[in-house]
C-alpha cells in the first residue's frame, strides 16, 4: 500500500483535515451541530472509499455513523470501531496553532483529534479504500463511529443492543491507543476501566469574610483537601473501602512478560520534567499504569480564583475525580463504593454530594487469538520488529460493553505515541505513524 | 442629629448611591478609572459637607483622598480613615440585584460597598456635615480615604510617611468593622493581621492523559491537597514551623472579659446552616476569631473545571491561602515562615512556588483611652446599652501601619452586622445602622 499512499498523500491530507476542522467536542452542548456535520462528512468519506452503504443514525445522544461493504456473507467480517468526538481544547492559550485548523510541522499534524481519534480512524478508511480499489478485499467490513467516546459513550451501548444484527462481526478492530515508542511497536491486550465522579463539599450557606469567620467555621476547601488527601495512603493504596476486592493479582510469570516491554525511567522523567515518579508501592511504573487501578483529581475549584487577593471563606468546593480500573473491577460498583466512602468520611461540619459522571469496565484480549496474531504479523512486517503485548492505562469503556453485547473480542492496534499529547494542548500525530498504521491495517486484512 | 437625618434622608441616599454606583474594585486593573471617579466624588462630598479643602492625591497605586477642616490648631484633631475601594463581585450570578445599582429592600441598602466601606465612611461625612452646619463642631477634623484597602494598602503607608505632617492628629477614627449583633453594640479593641500567599504546585511539564499516566506520575492537585491538609493538624493547630512563636497567650482574666460578649452557638450555626463548628482545640468560637490565628484556603484551582468529564492529569495546581494573625505576630515573618515550610514539605516529585500577595500586622487599642471611653458613652446613648469591648477577626493591616507611622491609636467604631455579608454576594447595610452610626459618631465628637 506504500505506493498507493505516495500517490494519494495530498488527497489524504485534504480529507483528514476536513474532519479535523470540525470542532466535534462532545462534552460541550453548543457543539451539537458540529457532531452532526462530522458524522455526515464521515459518511461521505466511507462512500467515496467504497462502502456499499453508510449513514448517520440518531441515538439518545450524539449520532453514530454506520457503514458497510459485504462482499460475501460466508467470509469473516471485521467491525472497525472509532470515535469522531474530541476533548475540549482548554487551556487554549497553550496551543501554538489553532486546534481546529490543522497544521503540518516537523513531520506531524497538529490539531485537536489529529491522533485521538480522527487521525487513527482515518487510517482504517484509507486501508479499506486501498483494498477495495486494488481488488484485494477478502473480508466483509463494517464501520461504527461514535460521537460520545470522550464522555463515556452513554448512548452507544443501548444503540448497539438494538442493532446487534447490523453490528454482527468476527472481530472489533480499533486504533485508539498508543504504541510503547516510535521504535517499539506494541499491541494492547488489555485496557483499564473508568469511574469518574464529581464531588461537592458545602460548608456555610454563603461565602463568608475569612477574617470574621476564619478559624471558627470549617472551610470547605480545606475540608475537601483533607478528604482527597485521605483517599490515598502513604504507600499509594486507595483507601476506598472494598476498592481492591475484585482486582486480580497477576502471576509473577505474567508480570515478567509485561516487564519485557522496554522502558527507560530516566527518559520518562526527562520527558515529563519531573525529579521523581510516584505510585503504588511494590509495582513498577509500567505496572502502575497497566495492571493497577489509580485515583486522580482531574479538576478542582472553589473560592476566589481571580487576580490578586480576596479574603473569602467560601461556601463550596468542588473536584472531579477519576478512578482508572483494571479488568474485573466493575465500574458501577466502584462508583457506588466511592460515593459511600466519601459520604462516610465527611465530617459533621460539611455536607457532601457525589455525582457519577461516566464510567466503563476494563477488559482483556487473548494473545493467542487469530486476530492478535494477524496484527502482530502485519506490524512485524511494517516495523521490522515483533510488537510487544502491552496493557494500556487508558480506558475505552465502550469496548468492554461491545464485547459483552456482541460477543466478540476487540483488537487494539494503536499507532499513537506519548509525544502526541492527546487530551492536552498541541495534540499531534506523526505522519510516519499515520502511514505505517495504514500499511499495518491493510496487511492485517491479508493475514486475518 | 436624629431630626437632621430625618430632614435630609433622601439627599443622603442620593449621595451615598452616587458612590455605590462606581465600581471601584481595586484588585482589577481595568477599574483604574473608576477609582479616580470615586475619589473625585468623595472630594465633592467632603467640600459640600463643609471641609476647608479636599483633594485627590496620587500615590504609587490608586489615588487617596485627603480633606480637612481646621477650626483651631490648639484643639484636638480627629483623623477619619475609610476606604473607597471594594471587593470583586463574583460569583455575580448569586446577586439578586445589580451590585453597582443600589437598591433598598426590607430596610437595607443592597450593593457592593453598601457597608464595606462606602456606607460606613459616608456616616462620618454626614456626622461632620451636621456638626459644621449646626455650629457644634469643636474639633479639627481630617479625612483620609484610600483606594487599596482590599488589596492590602500597598501605597498608603509610603504615602503617609511622606505626608506625616498633613495627617498629624490625636486619634484615628474608623468605621470598617462589625458590631456583635443588632442588639449588642461593640467596639473593636484589637484586630487580626494578615499574611496572604498564592501557591503553585507543578508536576509534569504538560497536562497528561490520566489513563496513560495516572497512578505512575504524581498529580499536582492530589499533592496540593496533601500539602494543604498537612498545614493544620487534628487539633486545629497550624503546623507551619515557628508560626505560634510570637503569639501572646491571653490571661484567664482577659479571656473571661472577652467571654462576656453574648454569643449563641445555635443561632450562629443556624445562620450559617452548618451542623458543627470547627476550630482550634481549647478555644471558644469567639476566641477562635478574636485572639487566635488561623489558616484558610480562599481559593483553589487546577485541571479541568468545565462541564462534564475530562480525563486529565494536570501539570499545575494553585491555591490562595490566607493566614489571619494576632497582635505580636509579624506579617512579613509569618509569610517567610510559611514559604519556607511549604517548600520544605514539598515532595521530590513536584516543584512549588510561593508568592506573597498581601499582609499586615494586627493591633490592640487600650480600653482605658479617652477615645474609647467617648465612643462607649456615645454608643450607650444611641443603643441604650453599653457596648462590649471585642476583638475583631478581620484585618485592616494599614491601621497597624498608620499607628506606627503617625504614633496615634486607631479607634474602631464599626456598625456593620454579620447579616451584611460583606465580600459576598448581596452585600447590604441596614438603614437603621447607617443612621445609628451617624448619631453615634456625632455624639463621639461631643464626648471626646
Amino acid at each position: 500500500m506504500k505506493a498507493y499512499i505516495e500517490a494519494n498523500k495530498e488527497r489524504f491530507f485534504e480529507e483528514l483535515f476536513s474532519l479535523l476542522r470540525i470542532p466535534s467536542v462532545s462534552s460541550l452542548p453548543e457543539h451539537g451541530p458540529d457532531m452532526q456535520r462530522c458524522a455526515e462528512r464521515l459518511v461521505e468519506l466511507l462512500m467515496e472509499a467504497g462502502a456499499d452503504e453508510a449513514a448517520v443514525y440518531p441515538t439518545t445522544g450524539h449520532p453514530v455513523v454506520f457503514g458497510k461493504k459485504i462482499i460475501d456473507p460466508s467470509l469473516p467480517t471485521v467491525l472497525v470501531y472509532g470515535h469522531m468526538d474530541v476533548q475540549p481544547v482548554d487551556p487554549i492559550e497553550l496551543w501554538k496553532s489553532d486546534p481546529f485548523e490543522p497544521e503540518i510541522r516537523d513531520g506531524a499534524i497538529y490539531a485537536r483529534g489529529a491522533n485521538d481519534d480522527k487521525g487513527q480512524l482515518f487510517m482504517h478508511i484509507k486501508a479499506f479504500e486501498y483494498l477495495v480499489r486494488s481488488g484485494k478485499l477478502r473480508h466483509n467490513v463494517k464501520f461504527i463511529f461514535e460521537g460520545e467516546e470522550e464522555i463515556g459513550s452513554p448512548s452507544l451501548a443501548p444503540w448497539a443492543k438494538e442493532h446487534k444484527d447490523l453490528l454482527a462481526a468476527d472481530i472489533i478492530l480499533v486504533s485508539d491507543t498508543t504504541m510503547i515508542s516510535e521504535e517499539v511497536p506494541s499491541i494492547n491486550c488489555g485496557m483499564r476501566g473508568l469511574s469518574y465522579v464529581e464531588v461537592k463539599v458545602t460548608g456555610p450557606n454563603k461565602d463568608l469574610h475569612s477574617g470574621h469567620y476564619g478559624g471558627a467555621v470549617a472551610n470547605p476547601i480545606n475540608v475537601l483537601c483533607d478528604m482527597i488527601s485521605s483517599l490515598i495512603d502513604k504507600e499509594g493504596h486507595i483507601t476506598v473501602k472494598g476498592f481492591y476486592d475484585e482486582v486480580v493479582e497477576l502471576s509473577d510469570e505474567d508480570r515478567a512478560k509485561l516487564g519485557r516491554a522496554p522502558f527507560n525511567l530516566e527518559e520518562y522523567k526527562n520527558f515529563l520534567d519531573i525529579n521523581e515518579v510516584k505510585g503504588e508501592k511494590g509495582y513498577t511504573t509500567l505496572e502502575r499504569v497497566g495492571i493497577r487501578p489509580c485515583l486522580d483529581v482531574c479538576g478542582i475549584w472553589g473560592g476566589y480564583t481571580g487576580f490578586g487577593a480576596k479574603t473569602v471563606l467560601p461556601s463550596e468546593a468542588h473536584a472531579k475525580i477519576s478512578m482508572r480500573l483494571v479488568p474485573n473491577q466493575d465500574s458501577a460498583t466502584i462508583t457506588k463504593l466511592f460515593a459511600e466512602h466519601f459520604k462516610a468520611i465527611a465530617p459533621d461540619y460539611v455536607k457532601v454530594e457525589v455525582t457519577p459522571c461516566h464510567g466503563g469496565d476494563g477488559f482483556l484480549i487473548p494473545i493467542s487469538s487469530k486476530a492478535y496474531q494477524a496484527a502482530s504479523k502485519a506490524m512485524t512486517e511494517v516495523y521490522g520488529i515483533e510488537p510487544v503485548p502491552a496493557r494500556g492505562g487508558g480506558s475505552i469503556p465502550i469496548l468492554a460493553d461491545l464485547q459483552r453485547i456482541l460477543g466478540i473480542d476487540p483488537l487494539l492496534m494503536g499507532f499513537g505515541l506519548e509525544r502526541d499529547t492527546i487530551h492536552s494542548p498541541n495534540e499531534s500525530y506523526l505522519l510516519k505513524q499515520l502511514f505505517a498504521g495504514m500499511e499495518s491495517i491493510a496487511l492485517f486484512y491479508q493475514y486475518y
